[in-house]
């Protein structure tokens, strides 16, 4: 049972505070209890955050970590002054020197996504889901030159759940399209892909372990068969040789990192990086 | 044009040296060029960095910004030594005193996704978003009773967008609903839902958002005029209301806190949080 807890407290939705405080603690062995404080927005909810953070040293008998990414300076000192936990303030850490370096004043907004909902950017998020899932795996040939991003593989790669990722994260209009047996036969990649050559990103993955995945569908098919998978596998690798398409495979790779790695091959011109 | 360049460097993905990187950046009005370097895995490449940091601050004349979470030693005393921006080193500057108070060593694992792809919990995470397509918009009854959350609404109040988001970043199973005239004329809630009202939560929207929404997909229809976006609203918030269920309204929110409002109001089961 973990014996310590980690509070990770933000005006916001917390996400950015939770996403960072867990790296930080994934280099430790040790196990937390997590708490989450997202929309603190009064020194009142300030006050109650205190007395559960203290509760929780007597409780754990060991000092709470508090993460925190508050901007409302009357709000962090609330906590700053009672809690007895050990304050990372994640914000203030780095908004001062910053202050200094840029010799400009922070502008205390909160989070990254206020008032999202009506940005350009967030927008264009959310088209950006849906034109991903109206084009999985090769549902809808309508509007693919508008795609970002094409992903080909055969079924169980690893596309659904990238394409959905690049468009979540990055605002990407993600297509897949599947590489079915059909393909292998014709022994050339669906027609109408051809024109899209500079967005086609192909993954592929160890036939064992899409076996193991196809087999959790479709025990005992042939469809999950090693036998199928190897030849599938090598079919699809050998034609995306052919048509000089950059590929990887995602055998060993998180979704995180298979997104990261095509951004760095594909370099969308959407996408306003480097 | 921005004239003053940021630099994000990782070992990993960098996913989150730029999600913090950025929300401390947003603190400022000052535009930056933004330039992301993951999978910094070896001296060269840090060697290399250092040049292109250097080279910014004489075509920018300004000092760059590097947000870091490298944790190799070695790769981050490269940059460290030889780079002349301003090196905010996010992971240093936290795991040091934590590992004071925890008494422990830190481990040096490199991004929280390494060997993801193996671990239980990147794997329930896949399975989520497979459960959040499969049960998108009323799809699927099967396995419904598996879902940590329902939600329910009319047509574009926001569901799918957030179900996945759930799926992605939790790695919860989130199904979800629609709420149609159908349902408004039988006056109550469809009734495979009847059995599951607490995983139930509702999503409305204000009639002129939602009419301008389904506009942009179906303009001069029946189904997009404010006057039918306002009875179905209104239909479907007295039905939540008579049915007893949560709900929230999405006109101004980002599925980021959306998302984040339904975990303090649902509490899954399956979510190792409070």
């Amino acid at each position: 049972m973990p014996n310590r807890t980690v509070f990770f407290i933000s005006d916001g939705t917390g996400i950015t505070a939770e996403t960072f405080g867990r790296a930080i603690l994934a280099q430790f062995e040790t196990k937390f209890r997590q708490v989450r404080m997202p929309f603190m927005d009064s020194v009142d909810k300030a006050h109650q955050a205190v007395r559960q953070i203290n509760h929780a040293l007597v409780v754990d008998g060991k000092k709470p970590i508090v993460f925190t990414t508050l901007v409302n300076a009357e709000i962090l000192q609330v906590i700053r002054d009672g809690c007895q936990g050990m304050l990372l303030d994640m914000f203030g850490t780095f908004v001062q020197p910053l202050e200094a370096e840029l010799q400009a004043t922070s502008n205390h907004r909160i989070g990254r996504f206020s008032d999202a909902s009506k940005s350009k950017e967030y927008q264009s998020r959310i088209e950006a889901i849906n034109f991903s899932l109206a084009h999985d795996d090769g549902q809808s040939n309508l509007d693919l030159e508008q795609s970002d991003v094409i992903l080909v593989g055969v079924s169980r790669s690893g596309k659904t759940p990238t394409s959905l990722y690049l468009a979540m994260q990055y605002g990407l209009k993600a297509s897949n399209y599947p590489l079915i047996p059909e393909d292998f036969e014709r022994q050339h990649l669906p027609i109408v892909l051809k024109t899209h050559q500079s967005k086609l990103f192909g993954l592929t993955i160890q036939a064992e372990r899409l076996s193991d995945i196809r087999k959790e569908r479709r025990p005992n098919s042939i469809y999950a068969s090693l036998e199928n998978c190897r030849m599938e596998v090598r079919e699809a690798e050998s034609m995306m040789r052919r048509s000089g398409i950059r590929w990887l495979s995602t055998t060993t790779k998180s979704i995180e990192e298979i997104a990261t790695t095509i951004l760095q091959e594909i370099h969308p011109e959407r996408l306003n990086f480097e």
